[in-house]
């Protein structure tokens, strides 16, 4: 269920993608330290860019989970509310993820 | 200077590049922080989204910062020691990097 | 206007969207050609990767300009009458652009 | 073997992978030209999508050909004649790929 705010709009989320997002982030801060530690320990250039290209590929399914969560729940929410202004909202943030 | 330990190549790094690449681990896991926050506080998804590309495009430039100190040291130094596999090792990266 | 042919949907689209997306491949294909014709001039390869970033993002460009007009016409006709399985087909492209 | 002509660089490359480019900018174009008749023929938007999305792996498979023989050809020869400008030209080329 989505409120607008002050400025901005807020979204309830159920508990189980909830859950998910957060463990994702924490499975992703916990590869963003191992990665501190592997400079910590003169680990080689490659080995680095190996565990950075992990994090990058972690981040890129977060995106598309909360992406599949967004449509199916606010874009579709919103287009039967008449409220079309949603698809120009969405192909911004795609503008930016389809470098 | 790089020293081949049991079964990992390691680099020792100059001061100046790692405390660059430390702070910049840094900044990118407190921005991993502040998106689970805007999740624990209901943020709206787009907003959510724009937070993650901007933790997509840190890593990207931490990763060619890395890429550009490792090609002007290990790299160069290998090759003209002879050791040109550095070249097949390099573009095993690239190969991910380039998605 | 959207009909089912025997296997595939297809799309009738206003003559402008048409003119433009035609216009855009016509210049790519030319692009290609150009880069063609750098190799049979013994280009230098960093001259020609500058070339091929560049259809590159042509083609991202073409992607966003034909997947905007999918949202905003497809997509929003097939909410708007039920049909909200266009999500998923629609989260299926995004997997492959978004990689 | 590399020439500087008056204001760009060339480069002779042998028959094999001479053949090999150009058979696969051939396909590229023939790529382009089908997703054109797509259009023609009134095709869906993510049909077409699914096809530019194939072009953008063939132009990505493309650049990593190019990149490893440049590197294993100009790079290597440049840092071994002690050039190692050939570094920062290679780093500005992946800037670009490493969107």
């Amino acid at each position: 269920m989505e409120e607008a705010c002050c400025c901005h709009k807020t979204k309830k989320r159920d508990p189980e993608e909830y859950k998910d997002l957060i463990h994702r982030l924490n499975r992703i801060e916990g590869q963003i330290r191992g990665i501190k530690g592997m400079i910590e320990r003169d680990a080689y250039c490659t080995d680095i860019l190996t565990q950075v290209a992990a994090v990058s590929a972690a981040l890129n399914s977060f995106n598309k989970v909360l992406l599949e969560n967004h449509m199916k729940t606010c874009v579709v929410r919103d287009i039967k509310e008449g409220k079309e202004e949603t698809v120009d909202e969405l192909m911004k943030i795609l503008q930016k993820l389809m470098k």
